[in-house]
């Protein structure tokens, strides 16, 4: 790249010894007098293809379309929507989805379309079509799920694999399922945290993007680390949101490979 | 106390809305006119019976008797010793037990015994025997495991229920069990820690007294996740220790009401 | 207090040997059977007389009002806002007062009157006096300088002694003045802070009640470190504002006594 | 270097646009068939050349000669000393030097030439000339300040400039010189930290390579602030020291780019 003339702003680069797979990622300025991206994607794709490589080439100025998901609890949408009026996050977000009515307010206020689709054991798979028929009618690039306090179908997750991120209220892999704060509170923990993962096939399991942690004493109750988690919680999401959106994060199995910043 | 001229220092409470107790640790001087500690005792018996409190008066120069259990790695040990020298830590340490002679050295720098119990499947019921008449026979009052790589018999633990003190290399309830490292690593985990806890019938389960953790990434494998996790086990092994003999820390159940500094 | 009869939740308690004042923190629940708030006073003012104490008894329903002071940074305001509705901060936002029009919209979908003071090096003392009419007009008991980017003037400084919460984007006495984060980059911190203090006469330089920290890296120029800062800055407010409004604060000449939680 | 067939395990790079300079970090792993080290440093010299690059090959099996300088405090000495001893820190320590002899017992032990040179207002030159003397007998290619507690003179600080780490007891450039955890208690910060970094002719303003931090209140003294910092101060040294010889600190000005891990 460097040979064409193009300015390298920064490269992160990691060998994983265990699956023998090398990671690069590379920042770089196209060499305004002769780039052209078809002749690069041509070009690249002959020397990827010698080193069995998969890679992409993407803009910074792209905004990809981000729906969100949520249930009751705002922080983290009111969060992500904070980030994303200031231009911290550099996304669209052109649909958020509900099984609650509560949230519209905050949808409202930004101009942002908000559906309501309430949800029973009775109406899940139906609920869950609708879900995925939003997500392609705006044409979503990745959805977030913002507290959004319902177990994914197993079809729902497949769907969702690689191109949705999640935020769990606990250090995964500890206290997975319903409740997490209520669980670290029985066990008496001395620190609690949130886990961002890309959503898979198996609940709760799927690959880490981001952890979050604060440390709590024998005074919080359950409802405290529920109220004080909501910092933790936020900003761990916001962080594996970002990471996705500027290319930062590689899967590698059910790892991540993250070049943070 | 105050009414009897006794100068208190600092107080820390804690009402539990769900055992029904209320926990208080008061730091005095007493009144060095008329204080009396046989008397204060009576008279303090005859209030605390009143409330149905569990009541104990300790000297801040009292120096509890600890026996050290080690295996091969050094530096929780070494970071004991150290404290132990330098008076950070007001301890006494009688004795060093290890299943394993490598640490002799370091007990013998400071003058202290150092038994090299070897252990196999076979021998150790007798093994532990002998660990037991050990703390016998050295008067102890607090047993630290600082990284005894032995699980114990269901025998030692009972024995060692509320008076001894274990580290375990992962933030629990998260990875119990053997290499938590390499637990951690196998799911990708962002962060890892470390968790002081008193010793119980059920491994790895006991309250946990102290947590510490650290930020990991992708580049971290197993061996350096181990060598990296150090500082934190050290650290949070030593908060531990000194919680406890600063009379600090109180049982509630299966958790504990700790008045940190 | 519990010989009466009031059930005693929490105390802390602090002797400092330094200035010779003991200082303590009671949260009881008065016994609904014979609690008398005007005879309890009474009798509590005798008791306190005899040791020179000073107090204050305040209950945990009363909401605070507490005038919010910004400029065009929106994310302490926009934080105090959410902690607000949300009910995680238990206070009243009677009124917004900024030298820019732009963060109306903010107040406005809040329903709080929103006004617009300008300022000019001329106009500083009509419009500083305008301020302290309107703190007075809206009974405000805390004022708030949720990044109020102007420096007060002495009068104001000295109005506002005791009663004002600034928040300093830096770790003081580290960067105090303009630009703290131009300055930190400079000298090549590897970490930046914020501080949350009481408005004093001696300006940057007010008792500290709460600081917050994040590590940096070479890679973060002036810009991102003034992006970055943002979550530290408002969670720090946002801690200072809550020990305020819950007494959690005590002052010790130049110094806090904050018994957080 | 890959076209020859080296493989890269690790690239870390910054291009700092204020300096106009990009700064690269490679490890890689020779080609075992085809490298030579006289041939790559000619043919790598003419590349590096042409782009005006500073550079430097090294191996990672290089232990560097390590000097260090200590006064009465042990908590750095001694964590440098078991760090070494252990193999978590690659370097040889041929030498260390005090102007006090309390700490030769350590050396010792660990069969270290310990020299004790006192100082005095009047002996300061000759003292300063002895150090200098030993460090270039013992081949010295670094020098750690482990808590020296002499202020250095110009000359010796000159003699010093890019290849000595000091270690000091606060968050540089807040509380430079004496007793920065007086000065940090009489402000009443509400967290301390220690900052490692290379000695230049401007005491305690010399680039800053890693910093620490930990959270304390009200109830900490002066005592409890240097007692508590130990740990602090010896892992922020320590890392700086890793850093230091793993090259992963480059220079930038005043500031500088580390590549840590």
């Amino acid at each position: 790249m460097a040979e064409s003339g193009n300015y390298i702003d920064e490269i992160h680069s990691f060998d994983d010894r265990e699956s023998n797979r090398f990671f690069i990622r590379i920042e770089f300025q196209p060499n305004t007098d002769n780039f052209n991206e078809v002749q690069f994607n041509e070009e690249f794709s002959v020397r990827a293809a010698e080193f069995e490589m998969q890679w992409e080439l993407t803009e910074p100025e792209h905004r990809p379309r981000v729906a969100i998901l949520v249930s009751k609890y705002d922080h983290c949408l009111n969060d992500l929507l904070y980030r994303h009026r200031t231009g911290q996050l550099n996304i669209e977000i052109p649909v958020i989805i509900s099984n609650h009515p509560d949230l519209e307010h905050l949808a409202k206020w930004h101009d942002i379309p908000y559906y309501h689709l309430p949800i029973s054991k009775e109406t899940k798979p139906q609920q869950e079509a609708e879900i995925m028929k939003l997500l392609k009618e705006y044409d979503t690039e990745l959805v977030v799920l913002a507290r959004y306090m319902q177990v994914l179908s197993p079809d729902l997750c497949t769907h969702l694999d690689g191109w949705a991120i999640n935020i769990h209220h606990s250090l995964l892999p500890g206290f997975k399922g319903a409740r997490p704060y209520h669980q670290a509170w029985e066990k008496g923990v001395k620190m609690v945290g949130a886990t961002a993962h890309y959503v898979n096939n198996d609940l709760d399991e799927g690959p880490i993007i981001a952890q979050g942690i604060q440390s709590v004493d024998h005074a919080y109750y359950p409802e405290d680390l529920i109220s004080k988690g909501q910092d933790v919680e936020r900003i761990t999401l916001f962080n594996a949101v970002r990471y996705h959106i500027e290319k930062r994060v590689f899967l590698s199995g059910s790892r991540t490979v993250v070049f943070g910043n």
